[in-house]
């Protein structure tokens, strides 16, 4: 148990969940779960995003320690992204959520309301 | 393996993602995980929370039926709102994901950036 608390507004842990719990974030957090990736993998691989959202989220998850980013002594030159520890202890969390989304989805889909 | 896929933005299973991937609603399905509730127990229990989005957000999770609205015959009328079946599928997840926001939430609160 932790004495941290998600359902207190004012608590670190709600903090914590805003985050991480909006779809991109999980979406780029699954992605790098596969490996390090350049910008324009990430671009090319998530269907949907636009670039300004994308240097939003990857910023935000750099800012918050989720993953870095690192120069490439490539010409011409590159960077790429990847999780840090904290951002692999997000990884299981984000995998199970995708998953289920990946599971449920057709259940889902089937709403006609 | 599913058929389906997160990255893919015209995926079933991206839509499923963005219907759960939000703070209030891992909130409410995480509260729910503990019984049915009234919307005044939601309410109270959910810090933060605005009476017009947790209405927004029961409607959404009723609409695609993660959660039942279910009438009770008392005086003075009260309604309670508890997991359906898949709502129940998804409190796996999303009990890993707050878990995880409690555990680290120390961490991230951390960042001076």
């Amino acid at each position: 148990m932790s004495d941290y608390d998600v359902f207190l507004s004012d608590c670190p842990a709600r903090t914590a969940l805003d985050l991480v719990a909006d779809t991109w974030s999980v979406v780029v957090v699954y992605g790098l779960g596969r490996g390090p990736h350049r910008y324009s993998e990430l671009h090319a691989r998530i269907g949907g995003i636009s670039k300004k959202m994308l240097t939003q989220t990857l910023r935000k998850l750099e800012r918050n320690r989720l993953i870095e980013r690192r120069v490439l002594a490539t010409a011409p030159a590159g960077a790429e992204y990847r999780l840090t520890p904290l951002g692999r202890s997000l990884l299981g969390p984000v995998t199970v959520l995708a998953g289920w989304a990946e599971q449920h989805a057709e259940e889902l889909a089937g709403d006609d309301d």
